[in-house]
């Protein structure tokens, strides 16, 4: 095995597990005000249709509170509310039926204000996530560390307080703005707590830069058995952060969420214009309901057979037509304009 | 340090070294018919401009045969010529002045032509790329292997034949379409052989989900010091490929090409349109030459003004304005419209 699952605890966000070998959760998070309840909750809709599977709300204040509650009524999919400076949002959402709450230590830290936090959330039986940036991180101490250190040792530091609180159901999250950073802040982390980790970059950019960040890191540590639930944080629709968490599990073969396509890159050999076919393809079969199979695109005879036999379902081109296969076998010459209708009339005969 | 880059032999591609530790070299591939030479070099500049460093090109005819002589007049940048089937093919690149031939041991494999590309290789003094794929990898002897080991062993065959005809200036690509199976082929093949390693994925599928399929499969080697040169195989057009081989490098710390951006994903703290904002600014910036310096662009006060800190220009979004921060020290209060500009006019005055 080239994973070997790290043993963290179990931690539950309404009626989903975190940890403990349990599959890799996604995360998103709302971008509209919380105030805004009716667009929240068209967001939150969408998130959950993508395949979002527990979702986060910045809660700062009392019109977002309010907007809080009236989600909160509106949809089944665990809310976590994001809690930075006062901690009596953290109380009050608490009480608004909060699935989880995030405190983030740059922001929240006095003794006696955490101490309010940990036993509403006893009392409620929902987990904290303690939730570390780059960016809002405190100096543990006076000495200057490097900020994987910094995240860690800040982290261990709340960690010790709120146990002291006898309270253990924490997920913790050491998001960086650098890949390097994270992978190497989580690493230590895994490497002496086993409460269960929330992956994710914070601050990455440029979104198609930023799923290419985030892809890194999270596929290094996820590769290594670290991480139990992930956020990819994008500077896009939230959807999209959701397709690129998709995307990241599917690579490495940690869960499946709908057919896997194989596309050669084309090049001087492709007498096709396969870029086209695999963009219809990707349209028509987003909306269709299909199973996690291995469908193969190729242009031209290099690898096109070989690939296209290795799938389930595949074709390979020549000039204008392609060889159509399926387990293995060729079954039959398909034109370039109806290949795309055969190969998805096929994955239905199949499955149905 | 987290990479420690394992050492490999040097081979030179016209003047661009693989390997022993030089910067990692970033590949593309045109995309239309060699034949067609004048879209092919317009290609290849402008895969020049977007950084690529060297660029391969299929050649399967002698249409393509004289492409390649005209195109190799025209353009400075190293050509490698991709060769299948018939070795033939190599030799006359080899003629027209070709800077390196990748031979697949998938479909050219018998001893007496691979000594004659071989003789060719040595008189011209340029070297071989040994090219693996998982769609078209042969089974070396009779038992069914697995993937990542049928092109580590098929790889070691072809390297002892060609070894047997005294060369040893090879560069080697065990590229499979999964990207665990990659991980594993060439994690397996530098453990045993010192070769430099062009690395990629094959045949990723939908563009932005190969992109993220190389990105993991390509950051868990880079980072285990595995890799000379990448290519981002993708179906999409090939300065797309080059753009995210940048940034892959760039988040690894490997390379820096330009100005790396630091934004927030926005969440429902932001009051502004950062989104929109990131997009101006990518727009503005990439006609400009900038320097790789690190720029924040942050919608709010929670993680805004620590990260913008960290950066050496940066700007924290309040309601519409923001506060714009300068090697760690804000330096003054920009309106939301004009931000972009005061921005690209700080990174002027700073390098000139």
């Amino acid at each position: 095995m080239i994973m070997k699952k790290q043993k963290s605890r179990v931690v539950m966000v309404g009626k989903i597990p975190i940890g403990g070998g349990n599959p890799v959760v996604i995360q998103s998070m709302t971008k509209v005000r919380t105030a805004d309840f009716e667009k929240a909750i068209k967001q939150i809709i969408d998130l959950e249709k993508a395949g979002c599977e527990i979702v986060r709300l910045a809660l700062k204040d009392r019109e977002d509170l309010k907007g809080f509650k009236k989600i909160k009524s509106k949809v089944h999919i665990p809310l976590v509310a994001d809690i930075h400076f006062d901690y009596k949002f953290a109380l009050m959402a608490i009480d608004c039926g909060a699935d989880k709450i995030r405190l983030n230590p740059g922001n929240i830290y006095k003794k006696e204000e955490v101490k309010e936090v940990i036993s509403a959330l006893k009392s409620a039986k929902i987990p904290l996530r303690i939730g570390l940036n780059s960016g809002s991180v405190q100096e543990p101490g006076s000495s200057r560390m490097a900020m994987p250190d910094k995240l860690v040792e800040s982290a261990l530091a709340y960690i010790k307080m709120v146990e002291g609180f006898k309270f253990h159901d924490i997920v913790v999250s050491l998001k960086a703005s650098n890949v390097i950073e994270t992978i190497l802040a989580y690493r230590k982390f895994a490497s002496v707590c086993d409460y269960p980790l929330h992956l994710g970059v914070t601050a990455t950019g440029f979104p198609y830069a930023g799923a290419i960040k985030s892809s890194i890191a999270l596929g290094v540590l996820l590769l290594e058995g670290i991480g139990d639930t992930i956020r990819v944080s994008l500077t896009d629709k939230p959807t999209r952060e959701v397709y690129t968490a998709k995307v990241i599990l599917e690579s490495l073969g940690l869960r499946s969420f709908g057919p896997e396509i194989i596309s050669c890159p084309t090049c001087g050999r492709c007498e096709v214009n396969l870029v086209k076919l695999v963009n219809d393809f990707e349209n028509k079969a987003s909306s269709l309901k299909l199973n996690p199979i291995k469908v193969a695109l190729m242009g031209c005879v290099v690898n096109g057979p070989g690939e296209a036999k290795e799938a389930e379902i595949g074709v390979a081109f020549g000039k204008e037509y392609g060889l159509l296969f399926k387990h293995g076998k060729a079954i039959k010459k398909v034109h370039f304009s109806e290949c795309v209708d055969s190969l998805l009339k096929e994955m239905e005969n199949k499955h149905g």
